[in-house]
Order: structure tokens, then C-alpha cells, then sequence
């Protein structure tokens, strides 16, 4: 589709919702376009904020949004909506917000469930990142609730990645150890205009002194309170630091790198889980299979096992082409 | 290893804890446990309970397994904890109260984390079930935080599905949308005794009449305040007549093998995403084919699905055994 790919490259946003929407579907075509448009890639500054529930982090994307447009930045925002289907009304509440930016044409806003994709989440949001890089974007931001391993997963995009914290959460800092830390860039403590937004700050800071982190860079601990604006231009800044630093160390182009080959990685991984979904319509044998593991003729575990160690049964699974 | 499947036979609660850490750190010796187990397996009654965080199910679980000790029935509890980097403790507190039961050899309880995992959770926890079922439980109860689309995965263990909502809680309506309603058997109104309960007990009614439900089975809706353990045995009766109905109906050998065919797919789906990690440290090719992703030189989904249909490098992906 050389077509669509020089329109998404020129900028035009009906071409970009429209590649963005073929990723998201797993359509054939997307792979084309994809590959189109690689070339013209690797100029955006990619950003990524996560954080618990509540912490402002739409609020943040939302005023930093808006700095980045006062110095001509053109911005492409990725929203991912929360995985939970207990509470997706109210988190969303929160989005409401960026509809100001909706009519400005240097500002592209998408959102993306997590729910009813084609493809792995992870995988789509880079792809859509690449995108918006390609579309003349020069700041990308994912934003994402952080409301399971996905979203941190999902954080693998991002050249540089922002964790949102606020005061009152006592959860954070155990947050802090459950894999988090090992993904943040850069923390920001918003609301900081609440009590114990200082301590938090301190709490954080001391944690990192703490723990092992790189030598080379240091995760910086900001504060902002983004309802009024405040901190927002001093986030920008560190956040420009640690892109300074990336860029200097060489680690920009080695964290890109790990990123496609991680997409590449997933991209197999569904694919195959895809072959095998169509295999069980279609093979015989591994119908016969499956109707004695339902009948309890066999066991799933080593059944499971067994199928995959039966060579005349694998190699279509795998050589079977299914687009 | 027919020793330990034996002692697990007999009831010996430290060769089930056994066999169960083994299943979820996918120690290669627990698939002759499994396999060894399976005849004595599909005597247990099988539920899951699930609802948003809050909403009383460990409370639930709780008078639940109070009601069956006094009626002596042998319970098996799995607890599944959430995926939340972000609110780990705050609801695992919840689970404290189920400490009366520990010292009780008619009551084993196991939780399970969604974090670090050598499988995927629904095919673990299907795993432990059938262990517990082969240890001697009457009834099996996974408690799962309904806070993700694995959370809901998680239920095709089960005979039964209840799913726990409490009167305040708006969003529920709109979670009973969001896939939810598809795998409820029963709906349970906690906290019976707080304003806006009939309501909520109405409203899910009404929509349950709205839906195009099977019309052999439409689920109940009853109400509990747990913590006082008023509702409980009716709770029990329902889904009582639950079991009944699927015995009767022939759909519970129907659901039991859709959960056994579902259990193999998911062993495969894993075995090959753990082959293919296990290839990119190993094979060369795929080596340099990563490297060339990585420095730009190939686009990573196009390359992907290239690697896929190349018949030279597939086979070893499949038949290599790992273990």
C-alpha cells in the first residue's frame, strides 16, 4: 500500500487513524505499511508515563501537551485504556480532559483498549508509536494505567519512562518494588500542592540511594501539581536531560534496538499462537487429540507436551502460511 | 514420580503444597503428577468467584467454607492474587481473615501470585484445581480479584461461576457489559444490608431479562452480608442447583472437557513462546536476523512473519524438546 504510507508520511491524519486501525485488527496490509515507512522513523522523542490510578497522569499528559505546542512541538498521544472490566467507566472519566487538544492539527490523540485487539498490546503500541514518528510527530507520549504487568510491559516503547506518583499513596513505594523501579527514567510527584508531597519526594529519593541502580544516570524525583501548571516546564526539562544523556551515552540507539527485537518477538509469539488456534480447526489428528484429552482418555499437561514432540504433526503448524 | 503422586492421593497436605509449587515454577517432574492423578480427578465440585476489589468476596470465600466444614464437606481454596504493581497490599489484607481456617486439615488454602509465574495463570491454576480435586476436596473455590481480562481467563476452571457485586458500586452495570455477563452463573448482591441493594439486585435482574441468556439456565441473583454470614446458606442452595443442573443437562462433562481442551492449548501456546526464547539464545540465524532488526536494517513485523514462513528455520522451533 505505497499509497497510504506516503499519505501517513506527509501528515495527514485520516491516513494514520487509518494504518493505526489496520494495526489494531491485524490486518495484512498493516505489515506493508510498516515496512513502508521504517526508514522515516526514528526522529520522535518517545515518552511513556505510567502510575497508579488517581495520580493525575492524564492531567500531566494533558498540561505537558500543552507546553510542547507553545514551543511548536507537534505531539502524537497514545491513551491506553485500562485492562479492568470491573472499572473502565471511571478511569476514563479522566480523558475527558484532552478533548481541547482534539481540534488542533499539530496534536494527534489515540486511544487504545485493551480489550478485543488482535494482536498483543505491547506489540500494537509500538507499532502505532512508529507511526506517529513517521506521521511528523516530534514528541510521542503512552500514557498508561498501571494497572497490571501489561501496562508495564507496554512501557517498552518508550526511549524514556515517567512514573507518576502522589502523595497520599502509601502503596507507591511498595509499588516501587514490584518491577517498577526497574523501568522508571524519571519519577513525578504530583499533587504536589497536598500534604506530604515533600516526604514522598524524600521517601523516593532515598529509596533510590538505596538500590542499584546505573552509575551513569540517576532517576530524578520532580514535582508538579498539573491541575494549575505547576512543575510542568521543569518536567520537561529533566525529562530533555535524560534524552540528552541517552543520546551522549550511546544507550538511545542500544534501548531502540532492544525494542524492535522485542517486537519482533512478539509479533512470532502471536503468530504462532495464531496457527495454532486455525491448526485445531482444521488438522484431524489434533482434533482426535483434543476429543480424547475432553473425554479424559488423556491428560492435558502431557498430552500438551507430547503433541509438541510428534514431528509429523509440528511443521505445518509453523509453515503454514494463514495470511 | 508415583510416590508423591500417591502421598497427593492420600490426602497428605505437604505432597499436595509440593506438587502445586511445582506447577508453578513448571518443574518438568510435575507432568507424570498430573498425568498419574488424572483418573482420580472430576469427583470435586469446582467454583469460581469473582467481582471488583471490594466488593466482600474473601469474606464470601470465608463463611463459604465455614458453611461447608459444618456440613463436613473437604474444601480446597485458591486464591489468586492480583496482577496490580500498584495495589498489591492493600488488597491482599483482605485474605488475613481467612486465617481461622489454617489450622483446619479439612481446609487447604493456596494463593497464587500473578507475578513471576513459570506459565500462564489459567493454565496453573486449572492445575492446582485438579490437584486439590485428586487430594480429596468436595469443593474447590478459586478466588479471583476481577481486575483484568486474565482474572476472567481464570473461571474456565470452574463448574460454577459466581460473580460478587456490592450496592454502591455503579460501575458494576457497566462491568456486567464488558465480558463479565458471558461467564456469570450466579450473581451474588454483597452487602445486603447497605442502601441501594434491592436496587442493585433489580437492576441486574432486569438486564439478565434484556439478555439473550441460555434459556435453560438463568443465573440467580442472591443477596449475602457476609460478614455476618446472613445469605450464605442460600448462596450454598443456588449454586447447589447450579451443579445440579449441569449434571442433569450433560453440560457439565461439556464444560469440564471444553476446560481440559482449553488447558492443553494453553500448555502448547506456552511451550512454543518458551522454545522460541530458548532459539533466540541458541540458533544463529535468527541471531542475525535479530541484529538486523535492531540496527535498522530490517523492520521488525515484516521480518517476523518473514522468519515464520521460513521453512528452514521452523522445524527446530517445534521439535527441539527443552526439557
Amino acid at each position: 500500500m505505497p499509497e497510504l504510507a506516503d499519505r501517513l508520511l506527509a501528515g495527514e491524519q485520516r491516513a494514520l487513524s487509518r494504518v493505526i486501525s489496520m494495526l489494531e485488527r491485524g490486518d495484512p496490509s498493516a505489515v506493508e505499511v510498516m515496512r513502508d515507512i521504517d526508514a522515516h522513523t526514528g526522529r520522535a522523542y518517545t515518552l511513556g508515563i505510567t502510575g497508579p490510578p488517581g495520580a493525575g497522569k492524564s492531567t500531566i499528559v494533558d498540561q505537558l501537551t500543552r507546553h510542547l505546542r507553545g514551543i511548536h512541538q507537534r505531539v502524537g498521544i497514545v491513551a491506553v485504556d485500562p485492562t479492568s472490566p470491573f472499572s473502565g467507566g471511571a478511569l476514563l472519566g479522566d480523558r475527558i480532559r484532552m478533548q481541547r487538544h482534539y481540534l488542533d492539527s499539530g496534536v494527534f490523540i489515540r486511544s487504545v483498549a485493551t480489550r478485543g485487539q488482535a494482536g498483543g498490546l505491547p506489540r500494537i503500541v509500538k507499532g502505532i508509536a512508529r507511526a506517529l514518528d513517521a506521521a511528523g510527530c516530534d514528541v510521542v507520549i503512552v500514557e498508561t494505567v498501571g494497572v497490571g504487568q501489561t501496562e508495564l510491559g507496554i512501557m517498552s516503547v518508550a526511549d524514556t519512562v515517567a512514573v507518576a506518583l502522589i502523595p497520599e499513596a502509601g502503596d507507591s513505594i511498595q509499588a516501587l518494588k514490584a518491577g517498577v523501579m526497574e523501568i522508571a527514567d524519571l519519577y513525578v510527584v504530583n499533587k504536589a500542592d497536598r500534604d506530604g508531597a515533600d516526604q514522598m519526594a524524600a521517601s523516593v529519593t532515598a529509596m533510590l540511594q538505596m538500590s542499584l541502580t546505573t552509575p551513569d544516570w540517576v532517576p530524578p524525583v520532580t514535582m508538579t501539581a498539573a491541575h494549575t501548571g505547576q512543575g510542568i516546564e521543569e518536567l520537561w526539562e529533566k525529562l530533555q536531560e535524560h534524552r540528552t544523556y541517552l543520546e551522549t551515552s550511546g544507550n538511545l540507539s542500544k534501548r531502540r534496538g532492544e525494542h524492535r527485537t522485542q517486537e519482533f518477538l512478539e509479533v512470532v509469539e502471536e503468530e504462532l499462537v495464531r496457527r495454532l488456534r486455525r491448526l485445531v480447526q482444521t488438522d484431524p489428528s489434533l482434533l482426535a487429540k483434543l476429543e480424547r484429552v475432553a473425554a479424559r482418555d488423556a491428560e492435558p499437561y502431557s498430552a500438551a507436551l507430547e503433541f509438541l514432540n510428534d514431528s509429523t504433526l509440528n511443521p505445518g503448524l509453523l509453515t503454514t502460511p494463514t495470511r
